[in-house]
């Protein structure tokens, strides 16, 4: 008989995270657990003792297939970062109480960074005091930019989101007699691999984005500009993916140029105004173009409805891993995936040292950027597979059905 | 022998505008029209002698099949509204030899007011000068806003899209275990339509949205923030859909009080910043909760893939209708859609007087609106089976496929 099993989720949500906790939930169910606990908003709402028994919750097979299909975290979320054992053993000690209270063998945390975080400083202090309890973590972040891992659950949904809605952004805005731009704003402050999707628009029935700037290379909008003015010049309408994050060579965010000096809102204080209305704005007013911004915003983390199936398969299989890992005694560990092959695509799961993952920030190789306002062939045959095929919502009332705690 | 069809689109562009399209060419090729042209970027494109022959163009069942499915509109879309044959009869007499030259003796313009307006104006002039051009008028707008007709094609298909995202949103809002607002804002500058869409985000999964503001009714700031501050008193995240042209009592906008009096941008230009944008920094200030603003922007008419099938027929159906009511006939009339049942739901094509529909703006009966920050039962009962049932989108390599006048 195995022990009991808890499962939490943190961090900014993702289209696919309840995938991966559909995983750890099914195969530590499968593989004989005892028990299996939901944290209710990480590892936060541990140390207050909220916590559900997943398993009355979630007690149908129907159910688990809602739950793969339900965006953002089923358990709630955290933004929470555990203090050094140095500094504040006290929490630590409280973890380990409730987990002693419920008799918890295996610890297991769906997250990005900060979460690979807490499963090492938890593993480690339990290897201190010589605890049993496994601890694995389970990578997931739309922002792909987690170290040794190919690609993270999560960012494949999102990517295929943000290349559909690019192409019906392009068909909208290609739409009148006279050039107009259309300025998108994509998620990533550090990384561009989101902004990079944007180029997979660009097929047989699609003309593509015309420019797109990621925050891995400086952005020079005197020459920004220029392009813009060369491309519409021939009276066709443009179309421009920018990263939130861009920067320009003096290192200030572009979207502080939207701030006057001593410019204030009615409110009397600076706002934070985006850089695809920065730039749109500036356009508008240098070379006389009807331009606009769109900010993709949330949407890009929580657009369940078109998921990508190779996303939600991945994102469950490298929840089921880490049970399995787990099970097998492996503590410490993340689980990552490794492209074993591109052509036809195929990926598998391993186990990496949670230290190696925790805090690393990985970021767009820059000999995958072309120039600085496109990216590679690489780039894209690298994203290419991570969004293929679809996981149908299961439609009730004209409506995607979603799996919720409160109303089930 | 029937002789020759010309169709375009004007205005702002639908994610089912295409289905129309689809309709006029299938109905008038199957009805055994001679020749159907095209007409790119509607009557303007014309004057300039723009125009394409369809059945080089459209040749298959699949492409048909594609065209539906793709969003913006397939001939390309104008801004241009007819003068007065009074003013300027030389712009009617071009128009009429354009016409003559092409031998068209039937004549479909899909749009919404604007383009109710070219059909009054053509047929009343082609009754003048006695020609037997027949013009038919194929409704069609997001917004919701012509008279006569129970409702628009476009109108389910972006409510559709509204209602699902709002789940979405609602799913990502309510992840963290403290209070947060998120200020969704959703197009319609008069009326309030597809604000009030977003109520059938309200199921047995979704806790739906909290408060809904239209433009049809005078927006209290102090009674907003009141009533944030209720709900989110106890502990609850708040999700507020509000329409882009929501009015104080005096008339002002209310996106125009994100600008300061003195304040500037760093051009030295005023800026209209967003209503979202300025109610969650309001209440961000006044309240100090964490809040968001998300501008749902032009993905409301364009995203096809997650359009409705009702909406999608029926937008094919008023295209059918027009070209039946005009081979009978028929002129200076526009296609209506009459509901004849509710439940089940059931929906016929009738034809209007176009000049009872032009220049007409249908707002959201003030009766449907329930107290200042909602829907009644009866509006969301309106809107249900107009967002029924799916096409699903022909996806190639990950992502939607449409079909396009360049690419094809």
């Amino acid at each position: 008989m195995i022990g009991n099993v808890i499962v939490g989720q943190s961090g900014g949500p993702t289209a696919v995270i309840n995938s991966s906790l559909a995983g750890v939930y099914q195969t530590a169910r499968d593989r004989g657990a005892k028990k299996i606990y939901g944290m209710l908003h990480g590892i936060k709402g541990l140390l207050d003792r909220q916590y559900v028994d997943l398993s009355q919750k979630i007690r149908s097979a129907m159910e688990i297939d809602l739950l793969k299909r339900t965006p953002s975290s089923y358990l709630g979320s955290c933004r929470y970062k555990l203090p050094d054992v140095a500094s504040d053993k006290a929490t630590f000690e409280k973890i380990f109480a409730i987990l002693k209270e419920l008799e918890i063998e295996y610890f297991f945390y769906i997250g990005g960074n900060d979460s690979m975080d807490t499963i090492a400083k938890l593993s480690q202090y339990a290897e201190e005091i010589k605890s049993p309890i496994r601890f694995i973590g389970v990578p997931k972040t739309i922002d792909n930019d987690l170290a040794i891992t190919d690609h993270t659950p999560g960012f494949g949904s999102a990517a295929k989101f943000i290349a559909s809605t690019m192409k019906e952004i392009i068909r909208d805005g290609l739409v009148y007699d006279y050039p107009t731009v259309t300025v998108v704003e994509i998620m990533g402050r550090n990384a561009g691999w989101l902004t990079a999707a944007s180029a997979l628009s660009k097929s047989e029935d699609c003309e593509g984005v015309d420019l797109i700037y990621l925050p891995e290379k400086p952005f020079n909008i005197d020459m920004f500009i220029t392009r813009v003015k060369e491309i519409s010049a021939s009276g066709k309408s443009v179309v421009i993916a920018v990263s939130e994050g861009i920067k320009l060579p003096d290192g200030r965010y572009v979207f502080e140029l939207g701030q006057h000096a001593d410019s204030v809102d009615a409110f009397g204080h600076k706002q934070m105004s985006g850089t695809a209305s920065f730039l749109a704005t500036k356009l508008q007013l240098e070379l006389g173009v009807k331009a606009r911004a769109i900010e993709l915003s949330t949407l890009q983390r929580c657009a369940a409805h078109i998921s990508s199936r190779t996303d939600i398969t991945e994102a469950f299989n490298v929840g089921g891993a880490a049970v399995k890992a787990a099970f097998e005694g492996e503590t410490g560990k993340v689980v990552v995936l490794k492209r074993v092959s591109d052509d036809p695509y195929m990926c598998i799961t391993e186990t990496a040292d949670v230290r190696d993952i925790a805090n690393v920030e990985k970021k767009v190789p820059l000999e995958w950027i072309s120039g600085d306002d496109h990216v590679t062939k690489d780039l894209i045959h690298y994203i290419h597979p991570l969004i293929q095929a679809e996981l149908s919502p299961i439609m009730v009332d004209g409506l995607p059905r979603h799996l919720t705690l409160n109303c089930n």
